[in-house]
């Protein structure tokens, strides 16, 4: 049993100024905090979700014992990231759909739903947001920033944004930017969601309507390159469905009030000498009940122009842009002293490109310190429960909590 | 310039009876031969065709000069599979939509078209029909059955069927079953089409529709796997997209007509500087607008129940499966020799699963040579112009033709 979070919100009268030109006023942001801010305000950790994930990072709600946020087994009373150490603060990113002002909200301008009108958003543009709500809650200095994924692009971009507001970044199955592949694959859930009779260009909501059919194959598209080759595998194989099974939720990528990623796949599955059924349309085979399950069950909560925007924030990332590529030059404004991590198996956000970081790093002399844990799970790893992984945080963040309390 | 081919047809009267359980009958095959039938009839090849290819193998057609066939490269008079000296066949597919009897033709029994009651076939249906059309042609035993990636699963059974008609089987960049991501992809793109509105059932032809936001799709999530990560970075990298460049086709696994897949890939691209357009919608990446072009094609001349039905023969085939999963037990009936050849960046058909089907024809002490081509073009690979490849291959053809000639 977690302990008990409350979800909060703060709202934003002043326009923030967007990096593709646009602004947006009276903006609201939910967050959630944990752990206690010490008397010199010096033990904040923030923490950035990414894709689908929320504020909701760990605990669990009042009377919803199912609700544990999607980081609950890294922070918590006794976690790797202990919040009888830290005061941790999670905060649901702009334009997303779990709290923060998104597309399904009014602008104010119009009085109309945004919708397509939600101007697009940066890695930058998130920075720029949870640096107000910290200056509000009188943080001028983060012990650390932290995430995975798309949320290891943040932290990364507060060590090139806000130097001098924060002691170290832990970055964590990231990367500099997309691969080719990376937004090949964005494209292709994107134009099934804009492409889906339902989206109406962005504008469904006055429709009435909600384009299930593309979320569900983005989300069936994205569980393919969060697992592993080899889990996929070893947890479905080419085992045939015997019957209908309700898969519990997987969770990737951190889903708000769902177990971590991964950890109900089903058993491993011996091969199952059935006779085929033979139909093109009907399932067949386990993993096909599984991707629609997960098609369906994302379809069911997940807005479809935070979809867009999100995966636009990743294609947009690339520091090293305004620097002619060259991410030496862009990673020399950064202080923070980094912490980053790879799993083998993640072939979404390969090592390599966590090793293009620490290279920069390292040719900035800056304080780096690296781990590529030999996992299997793809990259779905960085929300499991590996032991050297967890181990390896607590001991990184002991150490922080050492240099606040010093 | 290419020799002239011509495309030919046989009729097939008599029903013939499905792995499903069901029976086809009054059906066509479309073929083309190229060469000539030596004296005994021993110098046969068949060459069979995956996902989107036809039995338009290899030359052009009357007044089409950039008609050339799918393995132009590969197979006619001096190339590798050298038709001054084999009899080279292929023939398209049942199920398939150029010029084989397909879901778009007309059910005997009903006088509607089959759509989506068109029967399920296999792997194991194909080389029936195909041995079928070879009796017609007086042909007994192949000199060799050559195919790559669904092809070569065509070759593998053929050894596996028909062992006594046929001499070696030639299995490029194939393996002895797909994996759950194999079975993944096809079927994230197997949903999009059965959930386009315009599908109707796989009963679009009477609606006067095509599914082309699904074909599009599917085709979008092909062309990813048929790439290597490298080899999209290479190309496309995250280049912006500057102006509306209009990509001759790719043509992944042989389309028909269209150049060899890859050869008109655009030119290594430099890192663009520009700016970005900040939208979720619009095209901002090189490799967005190569994607889109591709699923734009597709959907003008493929059919959507043919995709259902071709990756579903994918699916089902696992000569192994009636053997409890053992692919040694599953080979031990072959008796032909063997070639296989892999390609290093191949991760749809990886060279980990060509070795499974070279240990096991070891395990049975049969002949069997194999190669894995250091190639950085992914699965596309085994259509494209690497010297070693065609090197490899006009080298075996040689041998067999020495024995044909002996």
């Amino acid at each position: 049993m977690s302990f008990i979070a409350t979800p909060l919100s703060m709202h934003f009268a002043d326009a923030l100024p967007l990096q593709g030109g646009a602004s947006i006023r009276d903006y609201t942001l939910a967050y959630e905090t944990y752990g206690t801010l010490n008397a010199d305000r010096s033990n904040a950790v923030l923490v950035c979700h990414a894709l689908n994930a929320s504020h909701h990072v760990a605990g669990v709600y009042e009377g919803q014992p199912k609700s544990e946020g999607w980081w609950d087994n890294m922070i918590g009373p006794g976690k790797p990231v202990d919040t009888n150490c830290f005061f941790v603060i999670g905060i649901n990113n702009l334009g997303s759909c779990f709290g923060s002002t998104g597309p399904m909200h009014t602008h104010p301008d119009t009085g109309e739903v945004y919708g397509a009108d939600f101007p697009v958003v940066t890695v930058e543009d998130w920075v720029n947001a949870q640096a107000r709500l910290l200056d509000r809650l009188g943080i001028r200095q983060l012990a650390a920033v932290l995430g995975g994924s798309l949320g290891g692009m943040q932290a990364l971009s507060w060590t090139l944004q806000y130097p001098d507001r924060m002691r170290h970044a832990v970055v964590v199955a990231s990367a500099p930017n997309l691969t080719a592949e990376n937004i090949a694959f964005n494209e292709v859930a994107r134009r099934a969601i804009v492409t889906d009779p339902d989206f109406h260009g962005g504008h469904f909501y006055r429709h009435g309507t909600v384009p299930k059919r593309g979320l569900r194959i983005a989300r069936m598209i994205g569980h393919i390159t969060y697992l592993s080759d080899d889990v996929m595998n070893e947890k479905f194989g080419r085992q045939l469905r015997q019957r209908i099974i309700e898969h519990s939720p997987l969770g990737s990528l951190g889903t708000p009030a769902a177990a971590p990623a991964g950890a109900d796949l089903p058993a491993a599955a011996a091969p199952t000498m059935g006779a085929y059924r033979y139909s093109t349309q009907d399932i067949e085979f386990e993993i096909e009940s599984y991707l629609r399950y997960q098609g369906d069950k994302f379809s069911d909560y997940f807005d479809a122009n935070t979809y867009l925007l999100i995966t636009r924030a990743l294609d947009y990332f690339d520091p090293a842009l305004a620097h002619g590529g060259n991410l030496t030059l862009a990673l020399a404004q950064a202080t923070a002293k980094f912490l980053l991590v790879s799993f083998t198996t993640d072939w979404r956000f390969s090592p390599a490109r966590s090793r293009e970081i620490v290279k920069a790093l390292l040719d900035n002399r800056r304080d780096v310190s690296y781990a590529e844990i030999d996992a299997p799970h793809g990259h779905d790893a960085f929300l499991l429960d590996d032991p050297r992984y967890l181990h390896l945080m607590a001991s990184y963040f002991d150490t922080i909590a050492q240099e606040v309390a010093a």
